[in-house]
């Protein structure tokens, strides 16, 4: 049989089976707390195609990246590729259509992302992703704004403050250090990703390579080591403060992202442990809409991502995930098969009251279909009888309280609801 | 400015730009109502990658589905394809997993299908479909229970059954009337093929291709004519007829479905009014989980799909689609900047307390903040002020009733739900 393809998942419905730890209850219990907070923040749903031209990311991040990606030619031999990420897309439907939308615009998105990764145990090569996107605001009252967001998306799915903190940076203010020292502002994306790699490189090699930039390593590690706020972030720090929120953010330069469209505020999430890594990403880029527009559309830009996988594990280990069963309001018991078609009306009766209702599709002994209600986590049976009279009254079970009560069969979704 | 692919969409929120037709907001309604019947149904949600071996494919449907598919080779120089239905994906998904489930298995997914379809107005080359599917039953209470959920899958985004009917056809009545005719066995698919195409080729063709196979074309449009309900229909009438459902249904033997899997009844939903392209179809295929999984499991099947794309036209046309304006409770105005911070503690009292909440992230006059708030469709504005005391009051001011009043800043919230 063939078999899934590496690095892909599949989603089963609880409970799982062994081995395969990808819950679709899971997935849509944080899907729909990433929809339901950016509705609270007045953000709109969008979507694109997954699979767009291959140079919607050439053109921005530059040949090398087609080593990453799920990329081919269709067959009218245009270069396609599955999208790697969202902002080239937004930032071309925001270039598109952003005259018939007051501004700021505030958009998020729900896409699955592809990226051929190399391949390594638990290494992905798609995932899901929470992207927000503030476009038109240059003022730092909309980098707060999306930050605020970032921060009650996951306190939405249950994490605190000492669960995970937002790490504060700005490219800006790299940008000022780097120039301080006399660096060639060509040069300083080179300089940012020195900058960005530093927690994860020796020493010598990260000295080595600043050393040609004009800057030494003893300086950049005093600069990420003081972390003092340039007045830009202590705005957005003033900003949050006034929402209380101000104590799920710090100043930390240490952060400077790796993509190189950022211009101003940067920032990451991080869960305060440090047992993963970046729950979500983000910051300013206020040069990608006109860039991808070729100059047809200019607007300043901001947002963050979000993936499912790390958020996943993290609500795991915190306990944070809640339970799918139990999601059946009603089994009706079948035992007398001429009563079929009149339970078949309860269930119908129950389904068009809202109620999820299920029944036993076929004959089956009556222990038997209690039972699969038991195990279905039911919170009701519901089962018709025929009294010695020859009249049918439908008999409720709380199969918690075990309190029963009959009532005629037509009114069994009203005495539920009672 | 690269545009997008020829066939895809980009989901825009409403109000959609000029020349953008896809609402986002309406695939979402659509997407809540699949899911909420679904989940009435006892069905559970399931999903697969958008990308597999491309052998799922081909040993299904043959070497000839290619031509028709997103196909191309990984960085592994793995045969992939992009996934253009969903069926062998939740065979594969049940034959690795049925023993973790008890049965019947009814499971849905909403997945994003593609398709290389040769280029036309208004021809797409991806859709989203709900898929729903019950594995383990063979009985015709099972395939009672899918037509009712795709009845009441349609009711539930408004459509009565004036404007839709499925049209309920049978392979096995299709299998006994060419074995009568001395069929072989071994061409009975190609037989079904040219009954499949007979509403839309010229009688002669059609006749032409059934002479070979030793049946008549008077004889076909006979029984197509007649439709006569066949005893494994009947009983799938009654049930649907228990729940009230009969008025929904009628037999049809002129469907029969162009896909090969196909073992027992087959259906479609069409609009009544014959204006669109079938709205869903679907049937039993008791042979494909054991085909899928190369004898692995071995369970019966059947379950349709439902595209969004005729769908929406449909929605659009009978006007079911709803307003998606006013999705903004409260937009909080900030006339004084020296309350911008208690203003923006009000903000965030509402978000929290699950209320959508805007504001104007910059200072701006309080006639356009409050154009703004009519933009939106707010249901109210909340506005804090200064008294001649210093204290600060909120005014609450209802856009619809006009009706204004006053509360402290720290019980918006409270008496907005009041």
């Amino acid at each position: 049989m063939s078999d899934r393809l590496p690095g892909f998942r599949d989603f089963y419905p609880e409970p799982l089976p062994a081995n395969e730890p990808w819950s679709c209850d899971l997935r849509q219990h944080i899907f729909g707390r990433w929809r339901e907070t950016a509705r609270r923040y007045g953000f709109r749903e969008y979507d694109g195609p997954p699979l767009e031209p291959l140079e919607l990311y050439t053109n921005k991040s530059g040949a090398e990246i087609v080593a990453q990606l799920f990329n081919f030619a269709d067959k009218g031999d245009r270069a396609v590729s599955m999208r790697p990420e969202m902002t080239p897309t937004v930032a071309r439907m925001v270039a598109t259509a952003e005259r018939a939308y007051k501004k700021p615009i505030k958009w998020f998105s729900l896409p699955q992302l592809f990226r051929y990764e190399k391949q390594q145990k638990g290494r992905l090569r798609e995932h899901f992703q929470l992207n927000c996107d503030i476009f038109g605001e240059s003022d730092a009252g909309a980098d707060a704004e999306i930050v605020a967001l970032l921060i009650d998306v996951l306190r939405a799915l249950g994490l605190t403050h000492e669960d995970f903190v937002i790490r504060l940076s700005s490219r800006q203010a790299w940008q000022r250090f780097f120039a301080a020292r006399g660096g060639d502002p060509a040069r300083a994306y080179e300089f940012y990703q020195v900058v960005d790699k530093l927690e994860r490189e020796r020493p010598e090699v990260s000295a080595e390579k600043l050393a040609p930039l004009g800057v030494k390593l003893e300086e950049v590690q005093a600069f990420i080591t003081a972390s003092i706020p340039e007045p830009e972030l202590q705005t957005v720090i003033d900003n949050l403060s006034a929402r209380g929120l101000g104590g799920f953010v710090k100043v930390d330069y240490g952060v400077i992202r790796g993509l190189a469209y950022y211009t101003g505020i940067v920032f990451e999430a991080f869960d305060r442990k440090g047992e993963f890594r970046a729950i979500a990403g983000g910051g300013r880029y206020d040069q990608l809409v006109k860039q991808v527009s070729e100059g047809k559309a200019d607007l300043p830009a901001l947002g963050f991502g979000m993936g499912d996988v790390v958020l996943a594990e993290l609500l795991k280990v915190r306990k944070l995930v809640p339970s799918f069963t139990g999601t059946v309001d009603a089994v009706v018991l079948i035992e007398d098969e001429t009563l079929r078609a009149a339970s078949l009306g309860v269930v119908q009766q129950l389904r068009e009251a809202g109620r999820a209702a299920d029944y036993s599709l076929t004959p089956a002994k009556g222990d038997k279909q209690f039972k699969r209600a038991l195990e279905l986590g039911a919170t009701r049976t519901v089962r018709l009888e025929r009294g010695a009279d020859g009249t049918v009254v439908a008999k409720i079970k709380d199969l918690k309280t075990r309190e029963e009560k009959w009532v005629a069969p037509g009114e069994v979704a009203t005495a539920i609801a009672g």
